[in-house]
């Protein structure tokens, strides 16, 4: 049996992580992998109804404490219902989005990293991806790719300002600095193709 | 301006919460106290939809860290939303359940006492009731108690076997040993008038 492998990909609105997610699948499915293709917030049937609470309503339904705690609820059921069978049977598991984005969005407001990771180990015991591919890209373009795709209205988190996230930019890039052997900074500028490359290219030491 | 003062009531199922919390809000209504009466899981919008997810469903639709951390959601929604800005204008908030029973019905498992404490660290900022009154019954007088409103259905978390529920009742009984100062234990057996004049008692010293 090959042995599963959790992937996370990570990186702000625009970066291309749902195309990119696609086309990862689609090569290693290309190379016999069993993959299963998941996101955050969601991936499960109770985390998908919690999704629906935490992406619908006014900026202020929840604040940013009830929110954190809403993702990691979310995160515990996506990690124990999808991620971790998934895995048991030798599947690749890729994820757009996990913890490392709480920990940039959610751990910009009043709680601190630690808070989110004290959350995680409570909620999914400390339950890490062999591998988290974070895009990046420059802020203008992001924003540009952000906007063509969903128009003048994002959802409660994507609705937020510049500042917010460039904070939410270099987050996950101190993440990919702080540690390295689990987080690899790709560039997302070029053609998807380009990207795609790039990305495998992060996960050869992982494949069989 | 009174001084606003928050209340909780705790105790295992039967113990005749609900029925009391009527009753004490009656009487500090007639005493000329703002009084607010609302419950946990619930008590404002977001921890009522919260609410929903955690009563319906099968018995395995969330595992006890994923339920942890809901509740400490809805508790976050429930303290920032509808207890803190009632006590800020002077009123008596009294909840039906509060911390005390994620304690002692989530603290069962295989979360400890300081992972829910953390969880209301992080969700609430520690914030406590003025003072929590427990409910105390027999087991057998409960358990017959919470038969005849119930029937045979109960909702996810009622429906458990009996050593569960003297597993609640021996947390709480601790808790109002350790936090006597807090948790004032309250016989509640007799009439319905007995037990309130027993609570009014409890609450003897906060009274304006």
């Amino acid at each position: 049996m090959t042995i599963g492998r959790f992937i996370s990909l990570e990186g702000g609105e625009g970066a291309g992580k749902s195309t990119q997610l696609r086309a990862l699948a689609r090569i290693l499915r290309e190379r016999g992998l069993d993959v299963v293709e998941t996101r955050e917030p969601g991936g499960s049937d109770g985390a998908e109804a919690i999704r629906t609470l935490l992406l619908t309503g006014g900026a202020d339904r929840w604040s940013p404490r009830a929110e954190a705690l809403l993702f990691a609820a979310a995160r515990a059921d996506h990690v124990e219902k999808t991620i971790r069978p998934a895995l048991a049977r030798g599947a690749w598991v890729l994820s757009d989005r996990f913890l490392d984005s709480s920990r940039a969005y959610q751990g910009q407001g009043e709680l601190s990293d630690s808070d989110i990771l004290a959350l995680h180990r409570i909620g999914s015991a400390d339950f890490l991806p062999d591998r988290t591919l974070l895009l990046t890209l420059p802020d203008t373009v992001a924003a540009e790719r952000a906007r063509a795709r969903d128009g003048d209205h994002a959802d409660r988190i994507g609705d937020r300002d510049s500042s917010f996230h460039q904070a939410v930019a270099d987050a996950f890039a101190r993440f990919a600095s702080l540690e390295s052997d689990r987080v690899r900074a790709v560039d997302a500028s070029g053609s998807a193709d380009a990207v795609t490359e790039r990305l495998i290219h992060a996960l050869a030491d992982l494949l069989p």
